[in-house]
């Protein structure tokens, strides 16, 4: 049976919505085991409602004394704050007590736990962040989303290769990778984009040029590659943008009467679109380059999220990504 | 009266919509005079309608030989295709006819006339796009939105301080500047994001710190400043996510009878969100940092937004823009 490390204490809304949410992956798969972490406090806390499935076996606390916390300085706090949550989940993964670890906290705390905690992949120099995002075609993947402010070219390279190792793994045949630049043409972009062209277009993966940030939502690529920097920036616009029209949005529909009718009757419609843009409903971003499945979820996650990142990251372990992976770092 | 150069041949729906958009500026405000540059065969199509302009003398019609295209290398285009639509342009300006200028044409194009054709502002070493974008509180304006891919801090700062007089032009009231950057923290970002801070922070401009790209949509600034890579990359996602969840909105009333009602109810209003939202209602961006007013219109235009643009271009000139542009690079 597959085990996980699951951290309690991550997120805007834990723990009252991380053990919501593993409540509910317990009861939706009951084929794995889940390593818990978070303080004692918080284990009495919700004592009632865990204790069916840690008396069935399928749920172990495991105690921490420290809490990473999101505005700890990451590299800083790794190695001041021994025995945090994000080291008690990495030393059960390094242990081998579960194959694979999720949290929704701090992204810089879990970047640092995982490359210094797990370690990276044979090859990889830098491990990147793939964030799921919609597009007419059903989605696309962006890579990276954040880990790397500063990068090369073979970095680049490595990126798109596990950024088409995991969409083949969802699901996507053929990945089509698309540079982000800011044009089309060959020559676009400062020189790492043009010698990241160079090396993407030797390259085995399906490179099908450079993209703009916009191509990538009418489905013209399946990944978006780019460095890290670039990456957080498109994920925070993206995401202000769609909080501003959702904000718009609110406001038109409370005008009159009549718009209020008229958003009543769009609502389920509406809805569904939301849903569908709202990253919190694409589960979690893998850390890839990784020696172990490290899942980084949404820190503004509810129950709902927190449930899906943890299915997850059992699918996620249980076909054995990481075998995947590795071949991108050994080839 | 204040005399403008308007390029007939730029954007993507031209010359139909230029023309169009000329005859409503110059039936909407009598005050100017508008050297219009296209080719022989344009006027000629246009006669009719150009022709009370061009006998009240409010028009003058200036022939070019050659056309800037959309998909020309700029700065070669500019060496080769001498006698442009263009460089007719620039020429008004540089030999004192027109006061100012604008294109809805190809960026890079207006980038290399008004740099090379017009040259810069004494100590001002890269001129920048300055585009205004929707916000809870009015409006902010990007800074640069694409004219730099490379800067250095020192640049950074001057398109700040540029930014931050046309938004005092435009009347905002000491306009607050935010660093476009990853995170809050004064550390965050790469080196030039570190820099840039520490002289916008010891700068006579309302800096208030780093400014993530969705905060500036709530309001949290009144002046985005970043490099043209960043800044054309977060104006291209804007457009693009915006284009996107209007997609899924169309969609989203299609579906049956009850939310075509509903979109029918909401209409007024979500057309004002459109309206609001789309950058060709916001005018025209300025080049800012060349001697002489320069736009660059959005190469979508209709007619509406380059009537808009042009009206923009005769109020710069008519209250010196310039003037006041001028003090950035001498102080």
């Amino acid at each position: 049976m597959i085990s996980i490390a699951f951290d309690l204490l991550g997120g805007d809304k834990a723990p009252e919505e991380t053990v919501r949410g593993l409540v509910l992956a317990m009861e939706t798969r009951s084929d794995f085991i889940t390593y818990a972490v978070a303080t004692k406090d918080v284990f009495d806390r919700y004592q009632k409602i865990l204790n069916p499935f840690l008396s069935s076996g399928r749920l172990k606390e495991i105690t921490c004394e420290n809490v990473f916390e999101m505005d700890d300085e990451p590299v800083k706090a790794w190695k001041e704050k021994k025995g945090s949550n994000l080291h008690k989940m990495v030393d059960l993964v390094n242990e081998g007590f579960a194959s694979g670890c999720i949290s929704l906290g701090s992204t810089g705390g879990c970047l640092v736990a995982g490359t210094l905690g797990i370690g990276r992949l044979k090859g990889i120099e830098r491990p990147a962040i793939g964030v799921l995002l919609p597009s007419k075609q059903g989605g696309f993947l962006l890579i990276d989303a954040g880990a790397n402010v500063d990068v090369k070219p073979k970095n680049i390279l490595d990126f798109a290769r596990m950024g088409s190792v995991y969409m083949k793994f969802l699901g996507f045949e053929d990945p089509s990778v698309g540079l982000f630049n800011v044009g089309e043409e060959k020559s676009k972009g400062d020189r790492l984009r043009q010698e990241s062209y160079e090396l993407l277009s030797r390259s085995d993966i399906n490179f099908v040029g450079n993209m703009e940030g916009k191509d990538a939502f009418f489905g013209k690529c399946s990944i978006l590659v780019c460095d890290g920097f670039i990456g957080n920036i498109f994920l925070k616009t993206t995401e202000g943008v769609s909080d501003y029209l959702r904000y718009e949005m609110r406001d038109a529909i409370r005008q009159s009467f009549m718009t209020r009718l008229g958003g009543m009757l769009l609502y389920p419609a509406l809805a569904r679109i939301v849903k569908r843009a709202d990253y919190s409903n694409y589960g979690a971003a893998p850390l890839l380059g990784v020696k172990k499945v490290f899942l980084i979820g949404h820190g503004r996650s509810g129950r709902i999220a927190a449930k899906n990142a943890i299915l997850q990251t059992v699918k996620l372990c249980s076909e054995n990504l990481i075998e995947k992976v590795k071949i991108v770092g050994e080839s």
